[in-house]
């Protein structure tokens, strides 16, 4: 019974790490079984000797050994304990271990796993200002339901594919709106997807491979930063003020490094509301355009700005890749955006974009089309309107409720709002406390490719009722104030 | 004005790939130039003159050369004539050439890019065989629009993003439905797909990496090889026969090779229509699991075959991953189908699934589920008749209108006929003369990992009419006749 290599082996754990701790403690045991420095036959401590000293609770070492046993890299027998499986380290596929324990390595766990956590409607009962999504009211419901049933009832929508390029009609009313914003683009140019997170995945998959360094913003949407982290990009971030993207941040890296391209949210940036001023935009794409490094223009709010701005793209339609999306306009659930792109980059996206799903539902592009030509511009004023409510009633009930150590960043619209507590609270601290109060958000640390975040968080003021923006912003002040007195 | 290095430039073509030739000689280009084998300044040969060289039309040339204009590798004048273009073969990023040339080299071409053509539905007044498609009738329209009708009106389905895994009530009508179909399966390892082509992406990019090998059938689904392109695998084509899989190669294979995993289509395999016997299938498992090479099992018409067969993942649920679809059996516009894999996988994979579309389509889903528990079981009885009696009228036609000398595999039902024409006819001059007479196929080429398919071709045998599908075996069949007589 060899207990070599054990101590050597001691999982270190981060408790600071957005990767749960039971995962740590699996991860580290399992290289190190693969690796052979923990080899067969090794009896590991048993599951409370070793919670005690990583000073964690015991049942997550169960958890994690449960892992280790599905993957059948240890044993354990009632009396005996746990140990590692015979032939658990040797060249796994000739040894009794699962196949799945040979599949090429995947640094899971070192990015935020967060895009799950966005689209879940499931928070209890707590009031949940975590995903973003359009509110109640305005409701598109009524105007949507006709266009869908429209699009049901003929069978050229519903019994085909469809081009894998987009509903042409569709791929004309989002060029024309996208002209109408300054833009020269052309329907040729536009590629439908489903959802612009699509989009994310398509540039992260097409434009890099596995290694490459992008710019980032720091916030910026965590959702992204797990699609860059599953396609095992490097994200340098860039920090954000009141302006924007430091763009002479970004400077200072081109002089040294070479980016695949820059990932910015310019309207309404997601945290933090903000909208890059004019000098900036400026000065960002003659960057771009001297580096010969594409910007990735992502745009979900950009309709929702006032006052509005023309995007990136509509200045160097050959330097910015542009996404953006109907989810945050009309509904989520139709899983419909774009993507714009010059015609030789074009052919290349289609390509890709059909290997993740062949093409976007026809039915669902045809029930939008259809909305867009009756509903959709009235909608979307209304939506502006409601949001700019949303955001004073919020704004108030935070004067009302927070003290005044607590500051808020952005303002332009859209709807985010970035919080920032003063030094003696920790967002996770917070967090924990205004769940067991009622309320939940995100916390800052999953908006960074690095560190940072730990005093941020960010409140969606939609879709929770304006009663319950209200009254949730009051249970974070509860909690605040119990943390600050402590 | 230097010529060095053209000869050894000149171009290669493949009359036989797939690729088309315009684009086999901008590659080749391209490839020179970037190289610097074709070094700045060097003059290219006036297209006409490489055009005679080549044997081939001037306006392939001339395409090739605009697509090097585009990329800014070569520069036009009137009068001079086409030269690379300065600094073109230089270290890209600090050179006079577009962002998109350094991008990471991708070997556009070398696959099947048939998945556009598979999803589009314009075919001119051509009787179209190309996409397999349910039928008109019977028509499940009626029935859907009322289940789209009950999910349009509730704001759950359309304002919110749902869980990432799927709609819970349609993963357990999923899990039920396989359940009756003989396998062991949780709606907890059900995972729901935007169409199962998402689910042949998320196995290529997650159970394997570039460079890897894997087993396919020979003759396959395209957009498999379309996909397995893209993630740059390797896919080693074993034969099909009357019974299914050559598992008999596959032995063999596994004696030398370690795959990553096995790709099948055991049901009404497309293109074949064949069903694989129980022989085989418990052989295929046996090999599997012995070797520790799991099997991605594609199962689309699964449900509509006759006699049904157990899924592979009903003997063994730990070695195969099982990837279905609604778009065969209500609609394809509803991009809906699932993948279902062991617990340690399922994690994996549903975290890059979020990365392509975050969740999808709540809303489809809710409609689907409610189709499911009122209207489907009726409908998939009345489609397998429907399809039964299309077979034997596609037969029937075949019979009177072709001559003896083809040939037809499978006839186990599904969507598919898979013809072999004799040696002196090759498809690809069969479709030629069938699309000037009025009706269009896919050839067999696009079905084939590597060589083979010259004379073979796959006929859809829905969405067409009945009337239709007589009328073009017809035409097919007097087009083999011009081609016999030559």
């Amino acid at each position: 019974m060899r207990e070599l290599g054990w101590p050597a082996a001691m999982p270190t754990i981060d408790r600071d790490s957005i990767v749960p701790i039971y995962q740590q403690i699996y991860e580290e045991l399992r290289e190190a079984i693969l690796t052979g420095t923990l080899p067969e036959s090794t009896r590991l401590p048993p599951e409370r000797t070793l919670a005690e000293k990583l000073s964690v609770n015991r049942s997550t070492v169960v958890h994690a050994y449960r892992e280790l046993v599905v993957d059948g890299l240890i044993e354990q027998r009632v009396g005996s304990g746990s140990r590692v499986a015979r032939s658990a380290g040797q060249p796994a596929r000739s040894a009794d271990v699962p196949w799945w324990i040979t599949l090429p390595p995947w640094r899971i766990g070192s990015f935020p796993q967060v895009l799950g956590e966005l689209a879940a409607t499931e928070h209890g009962d707590r009031i949940s200002f975590v995903p973003g999504v359009p509110p109640l009211e305005p409701s598109p419901l009524a105007e949507l339901a006709k266009s869908f049933e429209r699009a049901a009832g003929d069978s050229d929508f519903v019994l085909s594919y469809g081009d894998s390029e987009g509903h042409l009609p569709l791929r004309e009313a989002i060029a024309a709106r996208m002209r109408s914003r300054g833009c020269t683009v052309d329907a040729r140019e536009v590629l439908v997807l489903t959802g612009s997170t699509q989009g994310i995945t398509l540039v992260a998959q097409s434009l890099a491979e596995p290694g490459d360094e992008i710019i980032v913003e720091g916030p910026t949407y965590p959702g992204a930063l797990q699609i860059f982290g599953i396609a095992g990009l490097r994200a340098i971030p860039v920090a954000v003020d009141a302006d924007g993207m430091r763009v002479d941040h970004v400077e200072a890296i081109l002089r040294t490094r070479r980016p695949r391209f820059i990932y910015t949210m310019p309207s309404l940036h997601n945290p933090t509301g903000v909208t890059m001023n004019a000098d900036r935009r400026e000065r960002l794409l003659t960057l771009a355009e001297r580096a010969r490094v594409p910007i990735v223009e992502d745009d979900p709010y950009g309709e929702l700005a006032q006052p509005a701005m023309p995007p990136l793209v509509a200045r160097s339609p050959n330097y910015v890749i542009y996404l953006s999306t109907f989810s945050k306009t009309i509904a989520p659930s139709l899983r419909v955006g774009w993507i714009t792109a010059p015609r030789t980059i074009y052919e290349r996206l289609l390509l890709r974009k059909q290997s993740y799903d062949m093409a976007t539902s026809l039915y669902v592009q045809a029930g939008i089309y259809d909305f867009l030509s009756r509903a959709y511009d009235e909608h979307v004023v209304r939506l502006r309107e409601e949001l700019i409510a949303r955001r004073r009633i919020a704004r108030e009930a935070i004067a009302a409720h927070w003290p005044k150590s607590m500051r808020l960043t952005g303002g332009g619209g859209g709807f985010y709002l970035w919080a920032t507590a003063p030094r003696e609270i920790r967002a996770r601290a917070l967090l924990d406390a205004a769940e067991r109060n009622g309320a939940t958000f995100l916390f800052g640390e999953a908006f960074y490719a690095a560190s940072g975040g730990d005093h941020n968080f960010r409140l969606a003021i939609t879709p929770v009722t304006r009663e319950a923006l209200v009254e949730g912003i009051r249970r974070i002040g509860e909690s605040i104030a119990v943390l600050a007195a402590r």
